[in-house]
């Protein structure tokens, strides 16, 4: 037992001095900011190795993996942002750089399905462009963290149509279920959107794989995104979700907060929208007060 | 400060319950190794992004240079493996697969320049296959724990040339300074290399910016591979370094151990070498006496 526990002491040694050998080998790095990422970087990474004691066989495995990912990502399919996104690094980065501040509405992950310049359709207007789903009506008010409306607010707003399918992912080049407009003097926006789908992420990838062979789901909580700015305020990059989705609990890119699940209240045909529009058939309602940030914060 | 400080607690409790929640999202993993790898990884990952208040700037530069680390990796080129290399994730790999056990040599990288099916050379052979460089007498015996010989051990042996190239870097096909013989009756092998020269690794693509970027040379110590393998042993991966080479404390893959830095003698042109050769020109003498753990430790 003696023999066996200073053989262990000696070994804890050597890995504890090549994780600091590691970590010297920056001390030459001349901005800080660079070493002091690189140095915990480095601890974590070696912290992972000797924690899980890994074999030479996963370390391959994991080689080989991060190689997929690699040769899985191109203009079209950034395999490494999915990778963050189902390991919730991309949602912690997030959190980190939105705290939280008074009643701020709280941040959630960008995705990779926005794009610049969507469509100006103006306070009631549609964002639909055609896409197939049920129309949802959508409202609210933008303020600060004092509770005063902040007018002139650029409000970007895109989501995946009926059947799961973002326009970036259509055949065509088409330009659909996305679009933006400005708060008016009182804070207030609404507009046509489509009642948020549940869809799952691209799974055909090493990302996929490794979601299947760890039982977790590829999907997503049905969701709608909003990117709004503000002279003066902090920029909200955020989803709302819907109530009731079964899917809450278990969105695979761990997007969802309680405070940004929202009732959507479901109408049949024929119900007079609040703009007067006679739908031809179901549409939903839903309210979402936005509450920004002060800038710098 | 008491908001300032309130706001703190709930940004630290949003944090580490995103972390939980994707932890938790591996419950239903059916491999509970597999399991544990992930939420270790987890735990260390989202440990990475609080500790250091990952910016979201940041969290995009990790992203594009590992894509560019996928772009560089192909059939001739691991890129993955070279950071794994140049982070010490590798050799803290080696050491937790090759726990110290009594006196047993250590192991070191394995790099990636290894070839299957290298020319069996035999007793006093020459690897070189005609490779530039400064011919090196190695000799030396391989025992197991007790200091029991183990004959017939077969022993690996590959290098770079006197250029600092090996083969695999060669325009041409063809194979050099690499070669296998078994040890003798006595557990004795002596052969001829070429005395180990330092070189950069590759360091054209995003790896070598990084090192660049942090003050990092690209530059290994000079070093001779070995693999051994012999019944009832644990194989043994490792090198020996030059004595007096300055980049020893600086190798930039951590492979050096102090235990496997010998004594390169030099020898003047003409001095008869161990074997009876006359050499033309200057040559080198080295033991390595070899030193292989039991088999399933």
């Amino acid at each position: 037992m003696t023999e066996t526990k200073s053989i262990h002491a000696v070994q804890q040694a050597r890995e504890a001095e090549l994780a600091q050998q590691v970590i010297g080998s920056f001390d030459g790095c001349a901005n800080p900011r660079l070493k002091q990422l690189m140095v915990n970087l480095v601890t974590h990474l070696h912290g992972f190795i000797r924690d899980v004691r890994l074999t030479e066989e996963e370390w391959a495995t994991g080689i080989r993996f991060l190689t997929e990912v690699g040769q899985a990502t191109d203009e079209r399919r950034q395999e490494f942002i999915l990778l963050s996104d189902v390991l919730g690094a991309s949602m912690q980065t997030i959190g980190v750089n939105n705290e939280a501040v008074g009643d701020a509405t709280e941040a959630t992950v960008f995705g990779p399905f926005f794009v610049e310049g969507s469509p100006f359709v103006g306070q009631g207007g549609n964002i639909g462009s055609g896409a197939a789903g049920e129309p949802c009506w959508v409202e609210g008010v933008v303020t600060d963290t004092d509770g005063v409306p902040v007018p002139n607010a650029r409000i970007e707003v895109w989501e995946a149509d009926g059947d799961g399918l973002y326009d970036l992912q259509y055949d065509d080049q088409r330009t659909a279920a996305r679009g933006h407009l400005f708060s008016d003097e009182h804070g207030r926006y609404r507009l046509w959107a489509i009642t948020p789908t549940p869809y799952p992420i691209p799974s055909d990838g090493p990302v996929g794989r490794m979601l299947q062979a760890t039982g977790r789901s590829p999907m997503r909580a049905a969701h709608l995104h909003f990117m709004v700015t503000a002279q003066g305020c902090r920029t909200l990059v955020t989803h709302i979700f819907v109530r009731g989705d079964e899917l809450l609990a278990s969105d695979t890119v761990f997007g969802v907060k309680s405070s940004l699940v929202r009732d959507f209240e479901r109408h049949q045909a024929g119900a007079a929208a609040p703009d007067g529009t006679v739908v031809e058939g179901s549409w939903s309602k839903v309210r979402f007060d936005i509450v920004l940030g002060p800038a710098g914060v």
